[in-house]
């Protein structure tokens, strides 16, 4: 496995201005790592995505329950981390990173689920070959979900994930997942070049921790909230998904069906609650 | 067809702090869109990737040219939208939104290069069955673009950017990619909720329009520059990729390889160059 940030000569570059004269200057840099991670179900491969290397183990348990694949950790047997050599795969390339899980007896993955493409760091609903199929919401019901959550509460976890992203500080260039409790104490916080894949990291910890369902917990993400990303967190059981950024028209639709708490632009001391405000109490 | 952005309900909440009282107000908001997009040439399904509506054309055209399955306008006879119910294919959903390619005789899709898969908002590598298959680097030679751009030229570029995101401005949630002349001018722009789309619409534009490959040109992006957004550009013939956020280092490694000029942290008066730097002459 390679590391989460790779240092690279980079030219930094200022435009004269008055007073300043500009000019260029040649330092190292730390990029935010990305590279292919496949996973593979009992030898079948199931998917690819760009990541940043670092909890494989977890992001290829929680893109399984991400897709409703598996529901409890006895499902998986065991998640092997090999570079194509030494798993008895003949097909793999010489850049290795697979994640190879075997299911427990009885698990099958449903041929129609297996997804038979690639998804990249920024991706999580590849695959399925019709339109209908990304439209089918999970079958978890979060409506029983009475957790309250106050604006107080939630206006503080931004900077509490901002300050437990160490590598982010250092490249700039990763997404970060944070998971919460009702009163705002940090549980677990992963980071990826990827949303989504910051998003299994995290749900993929908290399945093999036997932790799912998430109830009563808030879900943070450092940028937009996605259709995909909704998803995610009915999957995982959590009531509340909040981004710093702005939700798309479908996250919010799917969170309004599935009894989701959506808030976006949560900033400062504001925030837009687009569905489930119920769980919000001034 | 749908447009771009959605008009919904919102609770603004605010906390209460020293001097402001806080409280809840329900207002109407401006989402931008996110809807499914199918994309098939000559009868079979391509992909689908999750896009803002709009520019729904030039977004299957820019696809195949980012796909390598298309080098000429002549390549394709015609793109047809259709609600899934009037094409003639049968297993189409109620959801529309579908983009029938019609290829020239003689111009058939390898099938090896077909992908059955579904791309997201952020994707654009998926669908491949091996990791060898994403570092496959486009044939075209970007070396010979000599093309040189100024340090001043190239901090402008955001501004110039932003004027022109009409959509951003309403709802905050948009990416787009901007096409530039090297001395700054606008050619064109494209906005999505997804980075790779905005990219594949301004690709698919300058396609139908015979213009490519778009040497001398410039391309910013408003988010970060990902392996594929590379891929994009160089297959598009585009010598320099400005990102406003950070590079991956898969990023800087291909353009490295395939000798594009990447900059990043394209920020008030600097910028770092990754790749390329000969093409920067302060």
């Amino acid at each position: 496995m390679s590391g989460r940030t790779a240092r690279r000569r980079v030219l930094r570059v200022t435009v004269p201005a008055e007073g300043t004269p500009g000019g260029a200057t040649a330092r190292a840099d730390l990029l935010a790592a990305e590279e292919p991670l496949g996973i593979r179900a009992d030898g079948a491969a199931l998917t690819m995505t760009m990541r940043t290397p670092g909890d494989d183990i977890e992001l290829a348990a929680g893109f399984l329950v991400s897709e409703a694949m598996v529901r409890s950790p006895g499902d998986i047997v065991e998640i092997k981390l090999c570079d194509g050599t030494s798993c008895g795969h003949g097909d793999h390339d010489g850049l290795g990173n697979i994640a190879d899980v075997s299911l427990a007896p009885g698990v099958a993955i449903a041929p129609g689920a297996r997804r038979n493409f690639m998804t990249t760091s920024a991706c999580g609903v590849c695959g399925k070959t019709s339109i209908e199929d990304i439209c089918v919401l999970p079958q978890a019901a979060l409506s029983a979900d009475e957790t309250i959550f106050s604006p107080q509460v939630l206006a503080a976890l931004p900077d509490r994930l901002r300050e437990a992203q160490r590598v982010f500080a250092s490249t700039g260039g990763l997404h970060a997942a944070g998971l919460f409790t009702s009163s705002g104490e940090l549980i677990a916080i992963r980071e990826d070049v990827g949303r989504h894949n910051a998003v299994d990291k995290l749900v993929g910890w908290a399945f093999l921790d036997g932790r799912l369902p998430l109830t009563g917990c808030a879900l943070l993400v450092s940028g937009r909230a996605s259709f995909e990303l909704v998803q995610k967190a009915v999957l995982a059981g959590i009531p509340l998904l909040a981004a710093v950024s702005a939700p798309s028209s479908l996250a919010a639709d799917l969170a309004e069906e599935a009894g989701l708490t959506l808030v976006g632009f949560l900033r400062g001391q504001s925030m837009n609650v687009y569905t489930g405000a119920h769980r919000i109490v001034a």
